[in-house]
Parts: C-alpha cells; structure tokens; sequence
C-alpha cells in the first residue's frame, strides 16, 4: 500500500459528537448557498453519535467486496424541512427496500452531497443504523438536481431510488436516467408534503473508483474547524478551502423569487472599507451560480461560490440573505471531474440556462477582494 | 361440489377475440360514465387475443393454494390514455416487480375496476402474458379513487402498488392507506405525462374470498351480448344488468368542468316522447353520481347510474356527453357489499361530499320511464 504524500491533509477515520460543529459549519460551506441550513441535521447528528457512539469513516480504497455504498439525502422545500423532522422508521423503511432492491446488505452510507444540510444528516444516520460513512460524496458541493452527479459524470447508472416519508410512505422507483429520477422524486416528494428522505445510487467497490468525488467528509471539518477556530474566520475559510475572498461589503439588493420550487434571483453586493466603490451581482438558482463584475464574470458554476458573514466566516444559505448584511464572497475552484466535457455539461452555466462559456476559475489570477 | 343453482347466469369460462366486442359494450355499461372509453382498450385486447389465443377465465373458488391474484388498471386522464397507447414493456416490468415485491409468481390478473376501459385492458395482457383472468373486480363498476374497492370494505390491506408509464420508468409505492396510495400514484401518473399502467393489490385465494367482487366478467359479456343482438338494445341492456330506465330524453343543458383532474358539473335531461315535461338532473364527478326529479333523489352511488344512447343502448361517458344527446338513464343496484355500513363509508353519497341519507335503489318501486 502507498503512503499518502507528504502534503496530503489529514483524514477523518471516524467522526465522534464533538466533530459534528465544525462538519456542519464546513458543510455549509460546501453549499454554496444551497444544501439548506445545516442546524437541524447537526443537533440530529450529535445526539445520534451520543447516543450510538462514533462512526467510522472509509475511503473509497478501503471499500471491500462486500461492501456496498449507498447515497443518501433529503429531498424537498429546505423551509419545509426545518419544521417537519424525519421519523426513524423512515431510515429503516429506506433500508429495507433499499436492500431488497439491490440485493445485498447496505454497509456504507455517503452524502448525495456534502454541501449543507445533506452533508450532515447522514453521519447521524450512519451512527443509528451502525453503517460506515464513506469520505466522499457525489457533488462536492450543492447542486439542485439529482442528474448533477460525479457518479453520472462517470457514467455509472443509478438502479434505483428509495424514498419514505414522515407519514410511513415508501416507494421505490426505477428511471430510464437520473432526469426522470429527479422529476418522479419531486412528484413524490410534494404528493408526501415537500419533504422525503431518500437513498439512492447503490455502488460497489468497483463501481465507486472514480466515480465520487473524495474526501470531502474530511475536507468539511477541516474546513470548519478552521472556521471555528482561526482568529480571522473569513480568511481561514478561504485559505482551506484553497480560494479567495472576491469581495467584502454588504449586500444592496436582493431580488428573489421562487420559481418551480427553487429559489430563483440575484443579490448585489456593493463593496465596503477598501473595496468600496466596486459592485458585484451574483446569479442565484438555489446555489450561488455567477459573480459578476464590471460585466465581467469572475466565477462560475460549476466552480465553488459561497457567500459568508463578513465577521464569523459562517456561510449564508441563499434563502438565509438578507438586505444590509455584511458578507464576503468566496470562490474556489470545483473539483477538477466538473471541468471535464460531460461535467460541463450536465452543471456548467448553459446547463443552468446561462448563454456564457465557462472560464475555470483561476485562484492565483482572481480578482479579489482589496 | 355444488351444482350452481338453476337460474345461475351462464358464466364465462375463456375469453377468445370474438368475445371482446360484447365484453366491451358491457363493461362501458358497468362504467357508470366513467372508466374511460373502451374502443383503444377494445382493439388491443382483441389483437391480443388473436396473436395469443384464448384467455381461462378462473372463479374465485377456483384459485389454488399457489394463485396470486392481482388486480390491474391504467391511472391517469382517460383523454390523454386515448392517445398514448401502453407499451409492452410497461407490462413486463410491472410484472418483474410485482413478483419481486410479492416475493412470488403473479397466476392470474384481475381488472380492478370492470367499468369501463379497465375492465378490458387486462385481457389482452393476461393473452400476451399468458395468465389466467379472475371473473370478479375490485369495483363491480366504476369509482374514482382506488380506496373505493371491495377489498378494502372486506378490511384486506394493499401490500403495494406497481406502477409503469411508456417512457420505461417503473415504480413501487408501499403506503399506509389507500388514500395515500391514490395520493402518491396520481403524483406519479401527472409526472410521467398523465397515464400509466398499475398493478396492486395482490390477492391469494385465502384473502380473495369474500373481498372482491364476483363475477363481473361473465356479467360484463352477458350485458354486452344482450345490447348488441337485442332488438330493442336500451330495454335489453335494462334487463340484463336488472335495472329500470328512469327516463328517456335529450340532454338540454350540461355543465362540465374539469377540477383537480376530475370531470365534475352536472348534466340536465328533459323528458321526450311518453316522458314529455319531466326533467332529470344528474350529478357527474367522473361517474353519474345522483339522478334528481322534482327534488327527489332517484337513485344514487353507489348504486348504478349509466347514460345510455336512446337508440343504441350504448353507454355514453361524462366527458361524451353533448348537447342535444338522445339519451335513456338506466340505474340499477349495487353490489352488497357496498350497502354495508362500511360500503357506505367509502362510496356512499356522503362520501362524494353530498350531504344526503342513501336510500337503496330498488327497481321494483323505481320512479321509470313511461
């Protein structure tokens, strides 16, 4: 077996209630304004981990032959979601159908993805149910739709979804491809009161080499403990995640509407202290999708755009913005899977309707923040 | 073994492809309005039948220890089923997944309602799949929901439901009640373009005793039979269904609208000939639901309300019904089973959100046509 190189940040290889702070605090991060807020799964997680003990985290390396990985999130209105808890037996429900399906245990859960809220539920899950979690997830970030995937990316098909919700409903459904997955979800999840919790894209050992982006559980609490803990939080974020702050100022006007289920607008953000007099516009489709600036675009989907409190570093969600808030706007390159043709394809600026080819965001080059 | 009693209508024991024509006419008389246009559902099983051979056509007391029964339907808009026909692949997959949620074989289909379109579907696909026919339904008509069956008035729970549309999607929904399973199956029937096949309510000899109801095959081929060699087509069907014709006219108003994927109004037909001067309203939501003269309720759900055309006895739909319409209301009892308490609860006036007390539909003191 190799030896990690000297360089590589140090992994997480279990995660105890004491980790779940700075997880949560990382994973919101990783939203990049979407995910959903991250309180509830976190104090869900934390008693879960009390309750049951620490849970073991593998690498995709570490997957043996019979292992088997299953994504997990939650689907629906994020509003709604902080209101309407989920119930145990729909994790066990889930479970059930979900191995029936496959065929085989499930021995290993993985966040659809690590951005927000989904990043978080399934460590508390993983500790009920005595899974492992696996380091890594399936977007590396937040997306809205379910087609919007490193496994799709790789070309691993999803043989089926499994869906419960808090009334005791539980379906499972086969799709021609994760569009229609995403479409049959949302019908389900709104029929059941636009929130269910799913599992889905069961992966083999074989089948998940190549196809998650890795070690992003580990990167999220490195993250957010940087964030807790550097004395200077808003530039610590930056620094671990490898980005760079845009722009520091406060935001000016916010336009936001919800369309088709998604919150849809723009925020401005006019820049204070050194940076004032600059004025940046950031495009909004749940996540954070565009900075603007000048006319000229300094960041783009699918690289990484958080809007975070110009004091605490905390991300802001984009249901969370609010006239008059002091922010800073962090931007750090996707992982490099989204760049590929197929990537871009399925999350760059056209897939979100946006006529604009995508520039790779450049750390060392960016314009930033004065 | 009992012989059957003397009078016993003849029953059917195969259905071949000549016999699909009176088996249509009939079912569209059990429709009530609704069910859907038999024609498409007509031609395919007739094809069906000649490609495949005759279908055996099995009694409930029939079914063996390793009979699995289970019942099956199109779901959605009947105008857009007109259209998108079924796919063979539909059936298939709903049949690999009923097994595999039923952890059995599938034996025998039975229509779960035999009013109308459902009432022929399943011929064809019990031809092409070579199964056996159940001569009893969940319905002995038509209703609206799928918690208006005789199964769930019997207290037999539904395991699951099966569902496929023609894009090749198929899914599988465990739900706590019936009202969730119709919930949850229109979501997905709206998602998948407004159509799909089902499969649910698996049977076996043990539970199918006494929970649905019986012989509704052979009487379907017996109405229809007697509607299209009969002289008098209108007094014939009357007859064979045990009925009386409440009033013969034309339709001189109607009012229709289409609400939450329902044809509700009500339709007005004024007296001709020997009824010259009468006037009868009947309530529509889907299927004929009340016949009201002069402030009084002739006859209701669930009892049995079909329009039928003045010349041809044919049965005329809700959403066929056209001003000018010659037209003879026809009603006759229900089943049993849904005069019981229960019955009641679930398909009685009431339960169509009509605030008035049943009064069962007797055809012996029935206000008729002169």
């Amino acid at each position: 077996m190799a030896l990690p190189p000297i360089d590589a940040p140090p992994r997480l290889t279990s995660i105890a209630a004491s980790d779940v702070a700075a997880l949560a605090a990382g994973t919101a991060i990783f939203g990049t304004g979407g995910g959903g807020a991250v309180y509830n799964a976190q104090i869900a997680a934390e008693l879960s981990l009390v309750e049951h003990g620490p849970v073991d985290v593998v690498t995709v390396g570490e997957l043996g032959a019979d292992d088997l990985v299953i994504s997990m999130s939650g689907i629906g209105a994020p509003t709604v979601g902080i209101e309407m808890l989920s119930a145990n037996h729909q994790i066990h429900s889930l479970m059930r159908e979900g191995e029936r399906a496959a065929g085989r245990p499930i021995t290993t859960l993985m966040p659809a993805e690590i951005g927000g809220s989904n990043g978080i539920g399934p460590i508390g899950w993983a500790a009920r149910l005595g899974l492992k979690m696996l380091d890594g997830d399936g977007m590396g970030r937040a997306f809205p739709d379910a087609a919007m995937v490193a496994m799709n990316v790789a070309g691993v098909p999803c043989d089926f979804a499994v869906m419960s919700d808090v009334v005791g409903n539980v379906s499972v459904i086969k799709t021609v491809d994760l569009h229609w997955m995403e479409r049959l979800a949302r019908a389900l999840t709104v029929a059941s009161g636009s929130i269910c919790l799913g599992v889905h894209y069961p992966l083999t050992a074989e089948t998940a080499k190549g196809a998650v982006i890795e070690g992003t559980v580990s990167a999220a609490a490195r993250v957010g403990r940087a964030l807790l803990e550097a004395p200077e939080p808003v530039d610590a974020v930056a620094q671990a995640v490898g980005g760079v702050i845009l722009l520091r100022g406060k935001i000016t006007d916010l336009d936001r509407r919800t369309e088709a289920g998604f919150a849809r607008g723009s925020v401005t953000i006019a820049g204070t202290g050194a940076d004032r007099g600059r004025l940046q516009r950031l495009e909004l489709q749940n996540e954070n999708l565009i900075v603007l600036e000048d006319g000229e675009v300094l960041a783009s989907v699918p690289d990484n755009i958080t809007i975070i409190d110009a004091e605490t570093g905390q991300a802001i969600t984009t249901e969370s913005l609010r006239y008059g808030q002091r922010v800073a706007v962090l931007a750090w390159a996707c992982d490099p899977l989204w760049r590929s043709p197929r990537g871009l394809e399925l999350a760059g600026p056209r897939a979100f309707g946006y006529d604009l080819e995508y520039v790779p965001f450049d750390p060392t080059t960016a314009r930033r923040a004065l």
